[in-house]
């Protein structure tokens, strides 16, 4: 399974991020991609006024242009996240579409950022999101994978549970930014993957020192071992990584983790 | 509250390893330690055949040198672990003791280390011991803090149990090896550390290259936002950190993790 992660820089015209991540995923498709994965919010800037402006419903011109990148170059589109509206709702929302250009899961962030670091970062996005309510696996001709967005990775319950779900790697589109990146970015995707024995991918924005959040960049793929497999810098950049999900089943057998649960002193599950 | 962390060299003799252990308590009270650990299995090797042969009874001898050593210097210890005895079973036990010599916390581990690593570790820690059926927490002058045993500190539930039950610091004997060390051991402290807010202490025994069983050493504490304050090499050495307490509730104030769990989604907790 051969996964192309998308590093793109953002601007602040949601038609010129469209088509250069149309060109990227045509570029990487032509590597051989199966999976491509676009950033969180990589039509727009990561700011509620720009949040606010660019938001289309689903099956509107962005997830249309998702489906139709998917479909014209056979892969399977994880495409990042854009904001969502629905009603009078608003939802930081990634939709995935198979080789068709069919969608075939959708992830609204369950878990909303709000942060306020001394000297630091200071963001609300309870502001202006609604939070999802959903848990997200889905199925490939590659077994189950599973899906969530920035935020949510952040909370182990919820890679314990899509792992117990049976998903064999988990796709992250996400911003880190440069107070929480350099402490916790890398730490969080190794643990998810040692701790579950799965493949972690996250795919950020590249940094813009001048936009009006700075995204850490730093998008990598991790194996069940804990491994970095491939790592971005700050810039703009299309990783590809080989994801051998034999390999989960492979760790599992030599250092069985998930059997030695012990599930007659703690619970933990889907509510 | 400040920790010595006591990366002693076990030898095969368990009087000569309770009284190395007695002398670095004596020293690290010198030095002014609030808190002392000790690491896993420090009366004997860690080994299935040393465990059967050196296992007591809580009362016994190692017990009540254990009681002793914390009375006579003045501190609370977190005395690693020895095979405690009971009945028939054997259980791979730490015992934590006051100022004042009391005993005020006991941990059997609970996930036993059943390991068979290609090319690498091979071990099954179940065909000796019992596991034991409690998540450990205690209260101290500093106030509470959690305790479990090497294996155990993998599952990312018991750390979140503890957190949620308001440890502010998880101290862990444990014994990682020359395989899962270099590429786990870290990356679970900082993990447990940053996820939960709150400070990791790991102590292992020193590495013998010649033992039965290679311990990684790597002794540590991590703080609040996963900064690794300080850190073993191999060898023998005690490390002494200041643990801030305050830091945990200044952490939790600033990037707000516990609260934004979504216990409407998912459901963690002692069964």
């Amino acid at each position: 399974m051969r996964v192309s992660i998308v590093q793109m820089q953002v601007v602040e015209e949601k038609v010129k991020n469209i088509a250069h991540a149309w060109a990227l995923t045509e570029q990487a498709a032509k590597n051989g991609a199966d999976i491509v994965v676009l950033p969180e919010m990589f039509p727009c800037f990561y700011e509620n006024a720009a949040f606010l402006e660019n938001a289309e419903e689903a099956g509107g011109m962005i997830w249309q242009a998702l489906s139709d990148m998917a479909r014209d170059n056979g892969v399977y589109l994880i495409g990042g996240t854009f904001p969502e509206r629905e009603g009078d709702r608003l939802y930081n929302t990634c939709f995935v579409f198979d080789r068709e250009g069919r969608q075939i899961a959708r992830h609204r962030k369950t878990h909303l950022f709000d942060v306020d670091v001394q000297g630091g970062q200071h963001f609300k996005e309870s502001d202006t999101f609604t939070p999802g309510k959903d848990i997200t696996v889905f199925d490939t001709e590659f077994g189950r994978l599973g899906l969530c967005v920035c935020f949510d990775m952040r909370f182990p319950e919820l890679a314990r549970i899509m792992a117990l779900e049976g998903a064999k790697a988990v796709f992250v589109p996400a911003a880190f930014n440069m107070t929480t990146g350099p402490l916790h970015w890398e730490v969080m995707f190794r643990s998810r993957a040692v701790d579950n024995q799965l493949f972690t991918v996250g795919c950020a924005p590249a940094r813009d020192e001048n936009g009006p959040y700075v995204s850490y960049g730093n998008s990598l793929a991790v194996d069940p071992w804990g491994k970095v497999l491939c790592r971005a810098d700050a810039g703009e950049e299309v990783l590809t990584a080989e994801l051998a999900l034999s390999e989960v089943e492979q760790t599992r057998m030599q250092l069985p983790l998930i059997p030695a649960r012990r599930e007659d002193l703690y619970i933990l599950k889907r509510k």
